[in-house]
């Protein structure tokens, strides 16, 4: 059966600034059974971004998402749409209280998740013999769907775009223009393991055939002259 | 191990206009082991419409988007972002010309996904005892973000959000505004193992525990007072 499983790593503690991520993921791995070639591991922004100490202490919610704020896309009272320093489009520029540290502390997007994702998996490939694709999730908001999804801010070892342009379909008609955003897909599916209440902030995939490539979560943002919707 | 399982449904035929798609589902169903309690069905909107019907034949493609179009958002040459009837906002209005049933035709949305899924959950569920969750699927872009991601078009027997305003998060303080878009990572994940050019219409997803509830994919919609993006 050419499947998809996805599996929760549980057991991973509460993550604190400094604490040794990959190492912890490691252990929740092994728990799961370990690595297999082509595995993918999806683990929460939330947690990437503790044991990097992207956490502040402020009363100053807005004020904060302000500084975090590359742009300010909308405003409706407390509903901030802002473009974050990396691209990305979302609520209150990626601060987010819920989960935090603790009371007055958000957490913030870290400074470079390509570059978290990329450390995870040299680490994971260092000590399992086979480097996993990894990717930072994070829940975002839609422009015209309720309801959050997660999606890929941070990637390494796959393509986070599959290109199908120039392919044929089933019928042989070549496909005019069709990327499919699988980084993002991967990162939803991870969500339905991961759950907010839960405590559980990775997952590992297993079965799909990733595209090729070192990859950025960079090739996902809309570039400006192609923004209908700046 | 309580992981999530996606597996495609091959060897379902090109459907054609007044096929029986729900004996050629449950067909392949029976090929991949059958139906379990909790099972989600996914299926790709471009197969329930051929099998209803819903295809064009047109020299004008522009001219059918506008008529599908219950407005249009945006236009930037042969790009149109319009709203369909259904409250949906994606390129084309649903109108879609590859995978179509020959040159020259163009596939439609289906009039009503919700009844379509309603009916696939009721046929699959007198067929094999225990009624699948259902979700019709289709590509839709993004408004800052490349790519297409798998989204929920119709949805039956499943609440298309988790809502978990009003619960506690890991540290116990009460989320303010979570509002999970279930239906659309679920058709997302499905994606992965159906694939635009490998004609598998359909997968069923095991393992996941479906927010309870009739469901309809216009929950999905942003509401127009709420759209900062219109």
């Amino acid at each position: 059966m050419s499947g998809v499983e996805i599996v929760p790593l549980a057991g991973i503690p509460e993550i604190r600034p400094g604490d040794d991520l990959a190492r912890l993921v490691g252990d929740a791995l092994e728990r799961a059974g370990g690595l297999a070639g082509g595995d993918v591991i999806v683990i929460a922004q939330k947690a990437v971004s503790k044991a990097e100490g992207r956490v502040a202490q402020t009363d100053d919610t807005v004020g904060l998402i302000l500084r975090e704020a590359q742009a300010v896309r909308r405003r409706r009272g407390d509903l901030v749409i802002a473009e974050t320093e990396h691209g990305f489009v979302c609520a209150s520029a990626g601060v987010d209280r819920s989960n935090s540290p603790g009371d007055g502390w958000a957490v913030l997007l870290p400074r470079d998740p390509d570059a978290s994702a990329r450390e995870l998996r040299d680490e994971l490939g260092a000590r399992f013999g086979a480097a996993p694709a990894v990717i930072v999730s994070d829940s975002f908001g839609r422009a015209w769907r309720q309801g959050t999804t997660d999606v890929a801010i941070g990637v390494a070892g796959l393509s986070p775009l599959l290109d199908l342009r120039g392919t044929p379909d089933a019928r042989g008609r070549v496909l005019g223009s069709t990327q499919i955003a699988v980084a993002d897909e991967l990162a939803g599916a991870a969500e339905l393991v991961l759950g907010k209440a839960s405590g559980v902030p990775a997952a590992r995939i297993r079965g799909y055939r990733v595209p090729p490539g070192e990859g950025s979560a960079r090739a996902l943002v809309m570039p400006p002259e192609r923004d209908l919707f700046p």
